[in-house]
């Protein structure tokens, strides 16, 4: 999507686009869109649409919220938001910070984390960020741009569909990462929660901007593809498809809070003859043909259904499916040393050293 | 012990008589008493003795705070406090109430969440009330008189010794538990922590009274008795010995932040021939004779070494041990049907209607 057009509410004509532009940005994770959709579609009927805002429109000391959900997909599928969680989370935060939060944004755009803050933003009577805290989906806490930037994650607030509120005042973003993720499984594996509320001026060099207005033209695409949406995709967002196949082989669990596992795919047509896998952790973190790498973390690689274009959370990839695999540039941030200690492929124990998917594909 | 001789400070000279009794008010849990006593004595010796008050000398509307450790009492042999816990801790609660915390009391005068607030109370420069939560020891959050009285564990917090500090609003006391027993695991098994914040007026008749002075007093009855200490607490005590013998076996497991298991003891000289099976999960709770019971919690069950008279806390139970079991009652407000509901047989599982120990044991 080369030239991304603004958009300034969300509505029940646009959300579909962004819950489709969410879940190709997921690279696999974030939860299902689906159930986001629905979430939002709702919320915007019974409240009206909500407002999308950009930083700059705002005032430098202005509170803006991140927010999402915490937990494996596998389990978000079935176990949903009530969707009030934003009237107990945001005015912890406010009484916290002694200032009102004037709008929501998405802790992370992909998935069904990136449909959060329209729901609850129409709940909520609040606008939403055209921006997020990753530009894709990530499975861990600490691992947003606003940490990448030095702002902390503390508080950080958590609540239950029963309406347990939890405040956090971690020592760093692993032990906020392990102790929410600790709750979060106590609670049965799905949580709510803001981390790393900061100001306006923070959030300018802090977040991904554009992202919510990104994620819906990606929609737009697909829904404008008459046909062959892969080639369209590849083409709007210059990915590079990896392969085109079937999946022969999936192994996923769901431990601690987290689904791992790895995907298979051997090649159709043109590719015929070749096999991919995929490792997943929540999200796909690294494409490897054999011993070659064709696509990691933080890049996005993204697998979509061939035939409608739609992507395909890690919960759902399943034996027999026709399956692109496609693979894009990160957000310019994660690709500086700070932005790779945090999210780069030793972050989750792959001894490989970050090569952009432009080179590694083109070599 | 009869007579309670009031205690109007504690200091190196009485805190290993505070230690010795609250092993006894255990029922074999609260933590080892060591720990607790080496990290009071030195709480003690760097800032000086702690005063001992009585609710009767504070305003009602004065805040109280109960505090403890929370976790396996396996753990907590080996993974001790760092000793100023207090101060993160009670900055958040002062801050939440709005006003100043004028004295620190035991959740639980049990085990070395007895010794607890000696420690805290130096490091603070806070007096510590002649009273506790429990009367005993109990291995759940909201096993505890304030509950009991209808008090609300709300705001609890709790930190680690790295220094995360976490604020938890539950919706029932049951939650509270099963939030802070994670948050405790997901620490390494120990955490410490306050919970049931009251005013003085709501202590007066939600906490168990005077259990600082009687914790001293017991541990005066065993330094003065000169022969058959075991005896002469069971005199002080009105205690009925169920058993006098042997470790025979001992099956204990550490899960969850909890230890479970059962003890059985074969008795020796006058009960040669019985044996005795104590069920445990983190204190003793049911002691058995083939079908009978002999005494059932909240009644309090104290494994003690026959020579010494110290008590025995459930981690530190082994082989060939030589013990006698001294059963006493609880509380009178453990009796009640309120009391029974939270800590009764059947809430530890066990398919059994309450009956005083006195009633039994004399059956």
């Amino acid at each position: 999507v080369k030239t991304v057009e603004r958009v300034r509410r969300l509505d029940e004509g646009n959300l579909p686009a962004l819950a489709r532009g969410c879940a190709i940005l997921g690279a696999g994770g974030g939860g299902d869109t689906k159930v986001g959709l629905l979430w939002a579609m709702n919320a915007v009927r019974d409240h009206g649409p909500v407002p999308v805002v950009d930083l700059d429109e705002l005032d430098d000391e202005d509170l803006v919220m991140p927010c999402g959900g915490i937990g494996a997909p596998t389990v978000g599928i079935e176990k949903i938001e009530r969707g009030d969680e934003i009237l107990r989370i945001r005015p912890v935060v406010e009484e916290l910070w002694g200032k009102p939060v004037v709008a929501l944004f998405a802790a992370e755009i992909g998935g069904t984390n990136g449909m959060a803050p329209a729901a609850w933003g129409a709940v909520a009577g609040l606008p939403i960020l055209d921006a997020d805290g990753m530009g894709r989906a990530f499975p861990e806490v600490p691992q947003v741009t606003m940490a990448v930037a030095g702002i902390s994650p503390n508080p950080a607030v958590m609540t239950d569909e029963r309406g347990n509120v939890v405040v956090f005042r971690g020592i760093d973003g692993g032990w906020m990462e392990r102790m929410e993720r600790a709750l979060a499984v106590e609670f049965g594996g799905q949580a709510s929660s803001s981390e790393y509320q900061c100001t306006v001026a923070q959030a300018k060099t802090g977040t991904v901007r554009s992202s919510v207005s990104l994620a819906v033209g990606i929609g737009r695409v697909l829904t404008e593809a008459e046909r062959d949406p892969v080639g369209a995709l590849a083409q709007a967002l210059d990915a590079e498809i990896l392969i085109a196949g079937k999946v022969v082989d999936v192994e996923r669990r769901t431990t601690a809070g987290f689904v791992r596992g790895q995907v298979t795919i051997d090649g159709l047509g043109g590719d015929a003859g070749r096999t991919m896998r995929l490792e997943i952790q929540n999200e796909n973190l690294v494409a490897l043909e054999g011993d070659r790498v064709h696509a990691m973390v933080p890049d996005i690689i993204t697998v979509i259904d061939t035939e409608s274009g739609l992507a395909i959370q890690t919960e759902r990839v399943r034996y027999g499916q026709r399956v692109s695999v496609l693979a894009f540039p990160c957000d310019p941030i994660w690709r500086t040393p700070a932005g790779l200690e945090l999210a780069g492929p030793r972050a989750f124990g792959y001894d490989l050293d970050y090569v952009p998917v432009e080179t590694l594909h083109g070599a």
